[in-house]
């Protein structure tokens, strides 16, 4: 019994990270992971929100969208219908979440870093690309601050990213594509830290309840497939 | 070092749960948790929405609202600002998942179950009370189908109740109120059938990140408050 | 020939106020007219809306929703829809012109209270039974102020209450309930304070027109009515 | 002590009602009731909304608009600002009840008039010189359908308009101008037909409520001035 | 082979323009060309808008809109709606850059001046008649200005007025109207000075593309049309 | 006197196009001018707008929109702000236009074409890109459309290119960029077929107005152009 791509249960689709993929942002990264292409900006802005202001710390937050013919056929473009769906909305707080749980706020000083994640082509696992494509753009974009001398050291405390895992027929796998995704019982996004620090953990069963075992086994995989992807990050960013 | 609310740390809050709250719906329950108290309706649909007509099934979805003052200091209103914000987006798909995971659709029909969450007192919890007190709606709904004789049996597979847990000063506690869920830093929401199979494991940090083992701590809290939940519905539904 | 309710046609329904009926508002009031309930809640806020500002004087403002099951057949819920029907502000608006009509702006300072009229199930009457109730949450809040040192006296200058009456079946009948409110020829709302000030008198004839003796007729019986829900709200509030 | 215009207190502004001011609608008049002018148009639409299919019956509703440069100084345009205001849809909703009050719907048959009040220039009672207005574009869609063959006869009852009363200075006056309802205790509004039925009677207390007697006084005035209005309804009809 | 209307290819409708036709505004202006009707208003304000702030010049921006029956067939109010088409939004964007080309906005000051084209009747060419009606309506609100003693000269450089063109049955024709407009191959839309200097030239093939002599040949005819609309401008000014 | 670019002044940017540049659309292309950058998408769909049903013929539309971080510095999301801007929909009709000149729309048969234009990265000039890119995956679409069978003809009459021309400091120049765009006098967007024939001319006056003879020399320089665009569409289609 194979996965529909042949890859192997613990086996994570191919990754490619492109920096400074366009030329205005102050962190640019085009990250593919198999088909699934997003990219992901990041832009820096010397205020924060209202509710921020006057309290000495910064902010980091997250927009998602897909084009409207990222998928096999054509979603309704969101800014014509007038308003974000409920998903939309969901992904990019998880993204914008991710990222804060890394950053010292404090130390990026009264200054917001907005992550725009727009997502070229899918195949499944958007959201778990934009959040690791989007760490690598936060990166460049608070390297850049260092290197203008805004701030005396980066305020990443550490690399993010996110992968996600499945029961597809009965068994645990890695990395998700569309034709998994869309068939399998349980579907669970994982957001850690270099250090192995759990940010996320949202399994959620789409047919059958999951068991305190299977969860088990998830974790696993999942832990083993986001060193791979902190590799690949450090790999990209020569660190 | 006690809990604000002198609480142990896998104690739960006290619960109750008022069937035919209001008079009008198929299934009207107010469950109160703690000082959380949400009015949780049923309202049957002889018909299911677009993408399901024709296919001889039916759907159970939901809603959620909070009233402007069920806070300790006023919320805007949603209908006044013309949108729900993401925050409440979420919190009904989640409700919704969670009660599908647990309906047999093709049992019930080409009918609509949409269950109605409103919080009227809000302390910590409502997601998570919101799913608890609509299973009891919608049991009730579904029953008072089949005493009319449109169905022949509860399309209820089981029972599924909610707690919130969370990592308190450095503790793994149970059943978080707003005192602690503003101040914990990790917060996780497990969805749990009667036979304690995972429908929703939702675990986010806060401020630092979690480890593996304060994430079994948390799913083990999650299952005995989850427990109790469930018997506490069956004694109201008189199971 | 009788009311379907078995009423005499100068018969008001049972009445119930409930003070503190949620505990985070600065008044907040569940009131009973037969089978329809409201909750009001009075919010205190140290501001004024930016029409107000720098005038030393303070504001008093509705709003007003129907949960979505408290009817009969389920209605979609105004957050969801993105807007705020018709009924609903003019309801609104109703309420706000009422209890402004009683309150002494200049004595209540630069601040504004907001009486939020959620209605929990309904029988006909809610825009006068939100009136009435939300009298009693403005007079606890009010108290409040007073109570902490922020004014000197309360600034309600009297109470003020609301009912409806209607021709129904060619005979003045008050406070209709639903059966009797979809079933009448003229249908009048009157707000009118404890010294038998009016405030508001607003007929309709729904369809045949009405005659100057009839409109008579009907603002005899809200006098009486009014007088009655006055003195349970003094009771309710122990004046 | 007199009144701003110089006006007696039981005098009424001039009137001119044009017919067939613009070309394209089935009925279009301009009103003008001393500076205030109102287009209205009637436009006949074969198609009842959906909640009426089938019904064997028509509807008459109203949409009611003002230019953003018809006041003294620019209000927004709601277009632009993306919604109506509560103001303009009680207003809306008040001329749609009162057309339909005289209105033989079931005689109608299956179609819609819809009358369009747009404000040129406001000074004060754009509502009752809309109604007034409208009734006369009606009669003369109406008339139209008539003509060609499509009804038997005309479906309006009997004609129908109205009038601002109000309590300014201590006095009962009638028709009041912007100069004297912005400055006025009590603002009353009456809707009446040519045989004297009363369809809305819509008074409010802008500062101390009014009396039993005073709302007397007021229902005389305005019974006098609705007789004149109609009168000249009847000459611009040649009825 | 002759126009619908009988005119001759190089005849453009008859013009009538009345000042002061409403009174609030410090600019009003009835424009009437051949069928079409607009009612263009200029309305000063004294505060720019946010992105021109203490940047020491002024602004000018025009707002368009059509009343629901000023066309052939009823058309959705654009407030009730709920937001402005994008024919509407390139309409105003053009009348608003027409303006600013004869303006001179540093010699304004720190003011805004917005001009309301209405549509009271439409037969084509609504555009054009809005920018040659509102010219005259913003001269008027400038002549106020210095009149008042606020502006030392008329900051208005010249006049300008517009005129459409287009392909009819193979020939260039000048100032179409809705006949002619709804069946040409090409319509253009000129806008020109009084000194003959252009500000717009918008041409749109609807069917065939159009060549570039008969791009010179439709602005010979624009040309001449508006050398007699700026004639009429100056006549209604009295300049 | 050089342009910013250091080109001369009939000389445009280097152009790139790149067929299927994602994998799920009908035409994918990727067209680079410059520094601008826009994916361009062809999504073709079975049926056609309300308006044309039951018409025997297609429909052609476009829809545009440019990331947040296409530009400079960061714009607000349109799908977050909850509606798109005057200028994006005035964008999206002049490609839907230009297109839909060129197409057979009967030979089309009862579907639609939707070209999306997603500005990835934004140096002056996406109008024109997105038009010329989108020209090609329309051709991509409609030669799969071929290929399946579905259509025995490729309805697309010829090949359509669009340039933008102004002037600069004085002087007529081809193919502005961000620099030269925001410093113009006069700009102009041309749509010219394959053929020469025109579709659209858009010029518009920033601050001078300009002359016949300065029209007549950007249409030169945009004549030019196209060939040039147009020559580079049919190498990259291979035709």
């Amino acid at each position: 019994m194979t996965r529909p791509s042949g890859r192997r249960p613990d086996q994570a689709r191919d990754l490619r990270i492109t920096r400074n993929f366009t030329c205005h942002a102050e962190g640019s990264v085009l990250i593919e992971v198999g088909n699934t292409r997003v990219l992901c900006t990041a832009s820096v802005e010397e205020s924060v929100p209202p509710f921020l202001r006057g309290k000495g710390q910064g902010w980091v937050t997250a927009e998602y969208g897909m084009l409207p013919r990222s998928t096999h056929t054509r979603s309704a473009r969101e800014a014509a219908k007038g308003k974000q769906s409920g998903r939309t909305q969901e992904i990019q707080r998880l993204i914008g979440r991710s990222l804060r749980s890394v950053t010292d706020l404090a130390a990026l000083g009264e200054r917001q870093i907005t992550l725009d994640c727009d997502v070229l082509q899918a195949d499944g696992g958007t959201r778990c690309a934009s959040i690791t494509g989007a760490c690598v753009a936060l990166h460049d974009a608070l390297t850049g601050l260092v290197k203008k001398g805004l701030l005396p050291a980066n305020p990443l405390r550490e690399l993010v990213a996110a992968v996600s895992v499945g029961i597809h027929e009965g068994r645990p796998v890695l990395d998700l594509d569309y034709d998994e995704d869309s068939n399998c019982d349980t579907d669970m996004n994982v957001v850690m830290t270099a250090s192995g620090g759990l940010c996320e953990v949202q399994g959620t069963a789409e047919g059958v309840p999951f068991t305190r075992s299977e969860l088990n086994a998830l974790m696993d995989l999942a832990e083993s497939g986001i060193n791979g992807l902190i590799a690949a990050q450090r790999r990209a960013l020569e660190l």
